[in-house]
């Protein structure tokens, strides 16, 4: 194997596939990076198996010449030495070249290194998935429908299910859920020119939270593929591949209260700043529990009170105020968290009792729904 | 006390402070932040009794009212919430007073805090230091003497001495000189209008650390005074004092060679990157050991081996090249430090055999000195 690539083509690539590379993996080939030369360009792979990433890079594209003079290979890098050498080579052209005794040699002006590589051969296949059952969507509108659920996944192996997302396309409307048992966050979509129906594909958090860092905002679609138990996400140089968790996603539909006894509209980012500010006594607690207590005057109060430290109290204007007083106590976090993925000036907050799991939208948007149940406080 | 206050004027002044503050102080009361109001200005105060910080707001100042209504008086505030309070209020002002109970409430805007204060009459007294005996120098000077010398103090506490750097006004030259027994940089300045003399004084690296990172480039002079066990740096609005450390530091001036038996200049960025990327496959091993090797054709060879993972090779251009070949092996680690601290494009390297220490020089100053010991290979 030999070619010489454009260096800062390189240095994207593997950024790109170390994403799915883990130093604490039990099958030692996979702490290397694969690559792979062919003659229409170059293929590099990392994989932990629950995830695999290939980052492509043609030979040449729009008429800039990425890789030259290839002969065709493929050999195993480790992942400590490799990306580093890249970074901090001389020149922007870098020359590898592997002989047939996996010894690898890499070269950029002045400055020659030797690696020991390993035997391609013995890097696992990653699994062929289907492509004929997609569809495709944009991909920042895949971004941000991870960024305003992925949150809400579950950190504890207990409930292993609750740390994926549950994803399902019905109808032409895609759909993903995340919940960890003490809040809820779902977001839907139109997906056109599909007939395609799924549902229950749980996909792990912590594999969308890696598709989101690598997929680039400048490219424009990703086409999705589900499988039985794999769900692939390919865009023009990337394959993004995860393992799907097995097991049935609990029915959430019924969680959410369809009536409410109270109802009120504030500034997103008002009550943002409130309860960040509110936190900020009460992150020694359990929760970091605040209060919101309704003022019957167009006026709501946020407090906190941490017995040693102090206490908090700030009134904030809400727009709109409809049904009974009440005064609600919840996780500053969660909270924190659900007005994050709001994204709109105006969030509509429903609560049916104190008791009660209450629920946020945007205003004027029924797409993103973020609920959360509150915390009995004596 | 009593006093309204621009935002950000106080949260540069507690960020400066808190830099003296460790939460793992044995004194309870040192883990706040003392603030006195006087009809001048606030002083803000941090201290874990090594290190000692005061930051002062003048009132007034360039016709800009910094404080307001202010009501004389003291308190001490938890550090670990106020920072991060000030930070995140709403408004550009903040109101902070004190009652007599030591209840302290913080307002700006609708948000209102109520924190327990402590007494200030328990925070300790601030040692006084004798000013007459001082001398001024310019802030950015003295931040590059700090920067050339500081890293090579030693990090284990076998001899306490030598986690100081040595500071000696003689003659009218301030001279710090850090050495931990393996490597050692030192840098002179001459000092105009002063007529003090002064040496064996050993300031603990941490202290010139810290105070690296909270003096302003936009002051222009520093003044500093030494006593028998604290020093004091002084600029308009700050006052850091740190405790020396106690003992005699070790003659370090016959370490020097006088004589080489090979020199050579080259490019000082140049030999740095190039030692970069050869310490890329050698920071497995103990120290980080790169070899060097004249080729007496004009370059020098930087080569490092690790058997396991490779090796690499790079050939550098000298400038200059005079005396007997030469093969010697050092650390990377503490060759990048010091090329770093060179500051000037080309550097002078004399060494005097491949078991002596060598030493670096910029090729035109003479008040920067890096020295290293080699590392003896098999």
């Amino acid at each position: 194997m030999k070619f010489i690539i454009q260096r800062n083509q390189l240095i994207a690539s593997v950024q790109n596939v170390m994403k799915a590379i883990s130093s604490r993996t039990v099958i030692p080939i996979l702490t290397g990076i694969k690559i792979e030369a062919k003659q229409h360009g170059i293929t590099l792979t990392g994989s932990d198996s629950d995830i695999s990433i290939e980052s492509y890079i043609p030979a040449e594209e729009n008429n800039n010449v990425n890789v030259e003079q290839i002969e065709v290979g493929s050999i195993v890098l480790h992942a400590k030495y490799f990306p580093d050498i890249v970074r901090k080579l001389p020149e922007q052209t870098v020359e590898i070249e592997a002989d047939s005794n996996l010894k690898v040699t890499i070269r950029s002006g002045k400055a020659e290194f030797n690696l020991n590589g390993q035997d391609a051969e013995e890097y696992p296949q990653l699994p062929k998935v289907q492509t004929d059952n997609s569809f495709e969507m944009p991909i920042d509108l895949l971004k941000n429908m991870i960024k305003q659920t992925v949150f809400a996944v579950s950190a504890m192996e207990t409930r292993p299910i609750l740390t994926g997302v549950n994803m399902s396309l019905e109808n032409s409307v895609l759909s993903l859920i995340a919940t960890d048992s003490h809040r809820l966050a779902s977001r839907t979509v139109p997906i056109s020119n599909t007939n395609i129906n799924f549902k229950n594909v749980i996909v792990p958090g912590k594999s969308l939270n890696e598709l989101n860092k690598i997929l680039d905002d400048s490219e424009e679609t990703v086409e999705i593929s589900v499988t039985n138990n794999q769900v692939l996400f390919r865009t023009k140089h990337l394959n993004f591949l995860s393992r799907l968790l097995e097991g049935n996603y609990p029915e959430t539909s019924r969680l959410i209260p369809e009536q409410s006894k109270t109802t009120i509209q504030v500034k997103t980012k008002e009550l943002l700043s409130t309860i960040d500010r509110a936190s900020l006594l009460a992150r020694e607690e359990r929760n970091n529990v605040v209060r919101l207590t309704t003022q019957g005057n167009g006026l709501i109060e946020i407090t906190s009170n941490s017995p040693e430290v102090g206490n908090v109290t700030e009134d904030l204007s809400v727009q709109m105020f409809e049904g009974e007083e009440l005064k609600i106590s919840f996780s500053s976090k969660y909270m924190i968290d659900a007005l994050k993925a709001i994204e709109y000036d105006d969030v509509t907050i429903s609560f049916t009792g104190a008791m009660r799991p209450f629920i946020m939208r945007p205003a004027d948007d029924d797409s993103i729904l973020q609920l959360i149940l509150p915390v009995r406080t004596y």
